[in-house]
């Protein structure tokens, strides 16, 4: 600022007037007030005076989440409605702890990409594409796979250890459709399971009884 | 054009030269050149001198689809590959035949929302949400159901007599996942399908013979 | 699920827990609630727990329009106003029924583009592009038009039966702009109709009395 | 950099260590190579090592278009087909000259809203909505005025001296459909445009002549 | 309208009803009511029927900007909190006044890309990509250039006269960030911007005495 | 499937029939062919026949970045252009390795969000505002945040051990313009550098000779 030196509060207000009009109308982000009714588009925006550092961290996902359950597994989630700083920024998180022998069933995301980093132990993951092609593999420490949006996947823990991995997508709000539980953990009736899905009726009411459903 | 009467000839000149500049520039439309690789947007542009009326006219959907199969039901789309007029234009449509008795099974469409309209017949439509909430409902003619992107759902021959259904998707390709083919269909290893989706060895291996599948 | 079969209540108690911090949290879809103020993205959404299957579907396509008029046709729309399940979605529906003789004029969609399907009669159809090209043909039974976002389109019977075709845009709220509408239905001075179009003052005159305008 | 002062050449190499594997692989931009064929989302991309900043500069707007002509009036446009450098960044821009008695015609952008800034004399315009309100007023120098998308506008001169605006618009290939020149300058059968619009017969022969139509 | 002649009133009449199901419940605009929290897709909308030709025009942008302070220079912007009218329609504009030996330091906006056109004078501007490549030139009156969004950028006055510029960008809150105020002009302690940049401690604190930051 | 059991080999068949059509037209995913041009959206798509699981998995995220160098950190980018598989999908990922002192100085992604889980040590991490306000933290092991796109940024080893952390984009190209490099290693004269961001002559050129830059 060569011909600047001898003015500096001079600057200091300058500047101030030149950004008067700009500051306070910006949206560089809007942190997700879950107060207010959702829309297409995510939260309305909580005050932009009222945001803090704290609206853009999330600690829920440095604690494992509890595997001791009978698919040995526990996915926790760091979408809008647990991290309102998301919101509106076309991105969100979470986290698979998946002990040995654990697994996370089939399912899809309807609302966006997945990315899979895996932090610990080994994992078989796969999806089946809309041309019913499969894509499989084993996964170890630092490998990364990437599920394309609304496609069939699952991750099974492939090893004799507990398994960790991180996951993000590319939706503040991405869903989550669990196969199993959608087909059996409800009241859709059986005859109508059995007669878009094909399965036996034996079965379906097998699962529906272990999956907590009825009908 | 009150000042302009006596000079018409130079009225189609001038306008010609203000507009020469502007035509064939536009991309109004981007009939898809399936010679070309896809991008993520959809197939490289046909040039615009060898664009006409026809490619926006796709007479496929005229004819029933041959419903004298075992799901008594047939599926005829109207996507990029068959109709490359709806390349970058944000929609398609499909034919849905399906006799009494038939049933087009649980499915998704990963890329896109789906609207049906009844033409002819009853049919129960029906989908399952992420939330595990099931919303079924018989349509009669002229009725018309929205489907989320990316949702479980299905559609039944509710009557007597065959049913006819138009549905549409905003992409021009929406995909296709047919549940039970993903599982049944191909070659993914029994055990892992029974892993990630809680079936029975027997029933997992009865479907696979049954559509084909094999592992 | 080899290794649960002793213990499916558990199974049933440890899902819901793995899915309990994920369930209700889920925008699968987002009906609109008219009460609220649009916003650009659509309707604020109806509450999840208040939400139907009644929500998703749209009856008021079923009964033909009343096409006892001068241009003998009738637009039934099923856009988000009439059908607030398509919020948010990205898609919406319209029913055209044309007597013999009936038009839908010239018109534009701003917002989308417009797939047809003919379902009874006969259709002439054509939309003009950006570079004044026209593409215009007659469509049958089953066949299917396509027409690009924004451009002038029009449908006229072309049989001596009722026409009748169900469209469908890739927008909840395609919009609809007649241009005669647009010119002569409102108070727009004559002179100045005359300026930006050309026609003469007479014509304008006799159209905005025909139509409904003043000016 | 407290810690650094003595090694700055290892500072340089090792920084572009750090940056060598992300060098090169950046889009900031896609300047287009019209040379291969468009695709719904802009042409494909001039190679980054010969982009250069003329690239991103266009001095076709400089000069007044010339307004020697019926309308009064000159569009000389900065879309992607003059103007590459636009290609994928969501933005293009027209220079307005309009004459004393000129006007641009009614016209639609069927791909993006207008933003015109007048910057000499004083403009007429207006807009018209679906719900077929009118939206008129007189501009001057310094004014600004948005046109929403796909929607019927206008531009005339209100003053006695030449008019210069400069709009941009949120595509880099808006489109641009006059509506006398695609009703009257093409091969669209008189007997149709009336159908369409409601025009008398001798009107729409009597532009189809001034506006070079045929049919 | 060759058949319509005797029966003027019933025009109007049914085509009323044909249109009447349609009006008011178009969005083709959606001008911003900033008295709401905004959302991620921007304020909702002011109700339609108070809506008037005012909002869809600024006269913000008429007067100078007062440039007599040390930068020499004025950004008088028309974003969406000065212009409502530009809310959800993904494109607003600024006005750049730079007197001689002026500067626009340094600066991005996060979110959108620049279209600049010189009106008066010569401007020097450039931008600097994430390749690390620089794109700068000088502009005249009329001249055109792009800035993709994100990038560095800035513009200086290269001449002896004042300069002006109107800028578009292809969001109605692209926002601004001015890098040196960014770094000084806050209570980002010293040492982290000394870490983070390299800079001097001498400098960092000169600077942040002139731009007012603490810390 | 009630009614099917006695034709099993029918139904593979049929149902083969009924998805013949559809298979081979999804575009499920599009693993970029970099040996094409890029295009606004992304690269054109490697054919589906010759994609493999592997196209999905990345590997280079599980080494180590080199750290050994003066900013003592290291960001290993798992980009399309070293990840294909990503292409089209609007997610992508990188490694963040930081030495004990060590720093990713400040820096923007012009083109993506970014959320960052730390893996290991302790990160001081923070961005600044187009409103210039700053958000500041320190970040344990497994804590998540979120930079908004386009806005400053910087982590810091806040600990004695050295950092891991993944970060993940919500594009497949959010490209990486660190300040200091873009101001101070390229060839922009070092009198524009001053004029641009306020610093000294003597700081601007002792910066210039580190970091390569010359001018």
């Amino acid at each position: 600022m060569a011909d600047g030196r001898t003015t500096p509060l001079c600057v200091f207000l300058s500047l101030l007037l030149l950004l008067s009009a700009v500051n306070g109308l910006m949206q560089d982000f809007c942190v997700g007030d879950l107060s207010f009714s959702d829309t297409p588009a995510g939260y309305p925006c909580k005050e932009v005076s009222q945001v803090t550092c704290d609206d853009f961290v999330f600690t829920g996902l440095a604690m494992p989440g509890d595997t001791s359950n009978l698919i040995k597994a526990a996915v926790t989630p760091a979408f809008v409605s647990q991290f309102p700083g998301v919101n509106g920024l076309g991105i969100s998180a979470a986290r698979l702890d998946i002990a040995p022998g654990g697994v996370i069933p089939l399912h899809t995301h309807p609302g966006g990409s997945e990315l899979l980093v895996v932090i610990e132990g080994t994992i078989c993951a796969g999806f089946i594409s809309s041309a019913n092609n499969v894509y499989v593999t084993t996964l170890n420490k630092g490998d990364t796979m990437v599920f394309p949006p609304g496609q069939l996947h699952f991750q099974i823990n492939a090893g004799d250890f507990p398994a960790l991995a991180f996951v993000s997508f590319n939706s503040p709000n991405p869903g989550l459709q669990i196969t199993a539980y959608a087909l059996f953990a409800n009241s859709l009736p059986s005859p109508l399971v059995e007669k878009v899905t094909f399965l036996d009726d034996e079965q379906v009411k097998k699962l529906k009884k272990v999956l907590g459903g009825s009908g």
